[in-house]
């Protein structure tokens, strides 16, 4: 016995999200099911506009409704600094930090010659542009992860850029604030030892 | 700086499903956005259409698109045995061993005193009047799940049924096929020594 096509269907969709097998779609397909039904039109409805409404800001590649983005458009924040991340989301963990008030760019990705990705597969090009039509801009700080893929990627932006004479600056590797030296790993303690700050 | 109205709607939507906090939902939305359009379009239809187009059936409470549901329309299937389930998924679970040609009731739950579930908000009532109209049904399986509620609940089943002179069954417990008893618990263990079988 096959499930009704209405199920198989919502199943099928369900095992399009990344980590979400056919179990995990059928648990989530009759679970919608038992949904309120308003609920069910929301949640088809938002899946609709957040593909239809949003698109990348034209100058740093930010998700938004309007172009620009409104970090781009706010002329109140600091022009002179660009954070360079991997994702949109990446800008809204920065942000609920509150502490950077600078601007962004953000390159779809990392360098990684496993998956086949160049620079030019990166939103690298016009960040050079925007590097040299804003002569304002004195300093570019790289937030690429703390990965293989994340740390080659800083290297070859910082490359690109310094010859310009702009500052490019990393974020620091360290211990996690509140955490145990006993759980850090070899590689987090070597960068927290070779960034110690004096007291 | 809060998410575009369309991303937030979309993470409000992804976190009504079980399992999903906000940090799951956020890398949903995101996805969904890197997504392919035709796929978002068919997902969100399924969504509509699973909720427009599935009803229970009226006389089994299986999940169905007609009614009655294929299975009770199906006049070549034994019309002796009903196999009672907890959820409409269980039926599927069933259908995939083939090895069951019977019919089937699905009480939608089981009593739960925590829950505040009683034998009145199951689909019991329906399977009394089934039993009644159906003089043919000669035994009734009782394949809910082996947790406390399971078992209470087919005890529960079990003594509302076998006084109208109707066979009552329930599933065996015991070890998993190529399990290891190394692994088994003490209750399984014990379900199995007291239910063996004659070689």
């Amino acid at each position: 016995m096959q499930y009704p096509e209405p199920i198989a269907q919502l199943i099928d969709g369900y095992m399009k999200l990344p980590g979400i097998g056919q179990k995990s779609a059928t648990r989530l397909a009759f679970f919608t099911i038992d949904m309120a039904e308003d609920d069910v039109t929301a949640f088809s409805k938002a899946l609709i506009a957040a593909k239809r409404d949003l698109h990348f800001c034209s100058i740093c590649g930010n998700i938004t409704e309007g172009d620009p983005c409104s970090i781009c458009a706010d002329k109140t924040r600091d022009q002179t600094h660009v954070l360079v991340v991997e994702q949109p989301k990446d800008i809204m963990v920065m942000e609920k930090m509150k502490e950077y008030h600078g601007l962004y760019h953000v390159l779809h990705g990392v360098m990684s010659p496993i998956e086949g990705k160049g620079p030019e597969d990166l939103n690298i090009a016009s960040l050079i542009n925007r590097l040299q039509q804003n002569p304002n801009i004195k300093e570019v700080i790289i937030a690429t992860n703390a990965t293989p893929e994340g740390e080659a990627t800083a290297m070859y932006l910082s490359r690109l850029i310094k010859p310009a004479g702009i500052k490019v600056t990393r974020l620091a590797h360290g211990l996690s604030v509140g955490s145990d030296i006993e759980y850090a790993d070899e590689m987090t303690l070597f960068k927290a030892v070779e960034g110690r700050t004096e007291m």
